[in-house]
């Protein structure tokens, strides 16, 4: 991780560039998969649960059996902690609900808007080295408020051919009970297209590695929807010696933990706390499991030293950061001041890992520059807004005269007649 | 338009079925646009404008002077119509503004969820054969609210190098000054790269042809977020003989005339009923301007008679159209059952038209089934929601050994690492 002081504004690009992808070869290997997995439906499943997963299925959805066996596989402590995330999310999410919305906007002109379900809905949840229980519950939480009809996870099994408990558990614990033992392209695929275990769906969440992203990615040309665009997972802490250099460097590692490619970025006002956070980091490294993905992340990362809080500014909403953690002395000031950031992260007391599982916020948010225009996963992402408008003889009086001036203006005549044959039997009627 | 009667359900996929594109033959020529455009930049659109457009321009930004004279070119009439228009747009659309919200979800842990404008939008306004001004108030007025800080708005020139005045009008009555005589997948390339006169943006809004719609797709590779995928427009009526045949055929009319792939789709409880409306269409065809257009249009289309109102909810929910009207008896039933659809018109004074210009909704809606898992443009289209939390020493302490829990047990330790650092710090300042 190296220092830059003061870099210029027009090296900036370079300086906090992201990891490039090379997606040619990845889409090579996705095609065929979505193909066949069209094409053969769950025989497609089994045959790469066999090629990729190394494991010979004989059913592809989670039993009931083990749905039930699961809450004893794991220790009190873990169910109590899933349990109160799970508290926190639901409430910040129920209190994202939005009313119905009803406008008489003139006289007889009633608009109105509504929230309704997305219908079917599937969930993905990685696999690979931990098992990520957390996900589904900011996934699967916000489905359930919405009411999203059919709710299904793929996720995949392993080396036994089984789901991790804590999956299960927290899984049944929301109440989704189609739990299917796929991964990768091929779960995307499933959902995509449906198969006799897998139903279609009509919107794909989830993280996922490269082939997985790429997966979503093609399925959208089907006519599924996806949560967002994908890339590495990244947090830019904005801190200053108000903040201890420890709790910095441990956030930085927290990120660089997750993946070679992530990426952490330090923006702070001083080189010489620079200096202390990166030894703080070296000292922290040493002891962590997942050592060796963390230096390599680190490699990808920066710190940055800028003259002031405008430019502090200027450069975040630039980068557009995942996670944002700002741990300033006027640190409301800064917050004001971002305009571009999935979820930020106030305060020397808030480490990005309370979002990542228990702070009642969404931890799926917009990587790669994508806090620029998305956001994060909400409740919202698992409905669409309904409009509606009814006219009453008197509203479609006042507002017919315009209609049909615009329409014929923008020579849709057919449009205008659409009126003029009201106003005409209106008129004939009196 | 053939009516079908009673169809099973295993037909209805191939009797809605939407026209289908062929991507390839657009694609390759829309690429070679955006490389050059990229490469070029200005100079690129002035070479299109006069290999597409057939005029020479000087300078690509419509002038301050002619910005003045617009208005004076248009008939009060028209400008009194734009301004009720606004009037009731603005206010269904200022309806829309979500309040911050902040939740305490336990002692100590704040969240809060805030809508913050997309930086930069880029509105794309189709010309051809009609100036579609409304287009103009139904995506600048949503970005104007949401206080985007650039928004640029492309449109073709006509054969004389100018944009049609109802545009400039209404641009300017919004607050929008940078109207930039571009149009085409080019247009969309602008707003993707920048250019010295075109803004790169952080979404594109607006319809257009299928080279525009290629364009916008490719866009997205680059960063650029867009509306929603597009398709051909196209309205499903579902109406009994409470309404008048009449009225019936004009809005499905209205639709028709939009484009030869326009799809319009009629749902009845008798065959008498849909017989009655093919006549009226037959008869209002006749005087149309667009009357072509529309009769081929009316080629891709159908009515169906379906056995009773379940049947008429599943079907419409199956094929979930952008435009719904309903116009039958027992209308609030029918409503209540409607899960997939754009917009829905309720009542036999509420033509299509109305929602297109002037009711207060957008008319920005999904098409070719999207409404399964979008919603039309709304306020909501011009924000993130970014979200932030913020933790006390007694919020930490409270939610600390939960993420500790949590995070070891998905085996990321630097993640629980960042919350021991903390809560060690807490008790040895005890």
């Amino acid at each position: 991780m190296n220092i830059l002081v003061n870099p210029e504004e027009k090296v900036w690009k370079k300086a906090v560039e992201r990891p490039v992808f090379k997606t040619k070869q990845i889409n090579k290997i996705v095609k065929p998969i979505l193909r066949k997995v069209k094409r053969n439906g769950d025989k497609a499943l089994i045959k790469y649960a066999y090629e990729f997963d190394h494991v010979e299925l004989e059913s592809l959805l989670v039993p009931q059996s083990e749905i039930k066996a699961a809450a004893d596989e794991l220790s009190p402590q873990l169910k109590e902690a899933i349990q109160k995330a799970k508290a926190n999310i639901e409430r910040f999410h129920q209190a994202q609900e939005t009313p119905e919305l009803i406008e008489e906007v003139m006289p007889g002109v009633v608009c109105r808007r509504k929230s309704v379900a997305i219908q079917r809905v599937g969930l993905y949840i990685p696999g690979g080295t931990a098992p990520l229980f957390s996900t589904v519950l900011m996934l699967g939480i916000p489905a359930k408020i919405a009411g999203c009809k059919e709710i299904v996870l793929c996720t995949p099994p392993n080396v036994e051919g089984k789901v991790h408990p804590a999956i299960i558990y927290t899984a049944d614990l929301i109440g989704i009970h189609k739990i299917v033992k796929v991964g990768g392209a091929q779960a995307v695929a499933a959902m995509t297209f449906g198969t006799d275990t897998v139903p279609q769906v009509d919107k794909i969440f989830g993280p996922g590695n490269q082939f997985v992203t790429a997966a979503k990615q093609m399925a959208t040309k089907y006519g599924v929807a996806i949560d967002m665009p994908a890339g590495p997972s990244e947090v830019l802490v904005y801190a200053d010696d108000s903040t201890p250099a420890e709790f910095v460097a441990a956030d930085l590692l927290s990120q660089a933990e997750h993946g070679v490619d992530s990426q952490v970025v330090l923006v702070t006002h001083s080189q010489k706390f620079a200096k202390k956070v990166l030894k703080e980091i070296d000292a922290q490294l040493e002891v962590l499991p997942r050592k060796d993905i963390a230096a390599k992340s680190l490699d990808n990362s920066v710190a940055i030293v800028v003259k002031d809080l405008q430019e502090a500014l200027n450069l975040i909403n630039f980068y557009a950061p995942e996670h944002l953690i700002i741990s300033v002395e006027n640190e409301e000031e800064a917050v004001e001041g971002i305009v571009n950031a999935g979820s930020i992260f106030i305060g020397k007391y808030t480490p990005e890992s309370v979002g990542d599982y228990a702070s009642g916020t969404n931890h799926t948010l917009p990587t790669y520059g994508y806090a620029r225009n998305y956001s994060g996963v909400s409740l919202d992402s698992f409905v669409k807004k309904i409009t509606y408008q009814k006219l009453s003889p008197e509203g479609i009086q006042n507002i017919g005269p315009t209609v049909e001036v615009m329409a014929e203006n923008e020579l849709l005549h057919a449009h205008k007649n659409a009126v003029t044959v009201r106003l005409n039997s209106l008129k004939k009627n009196k």
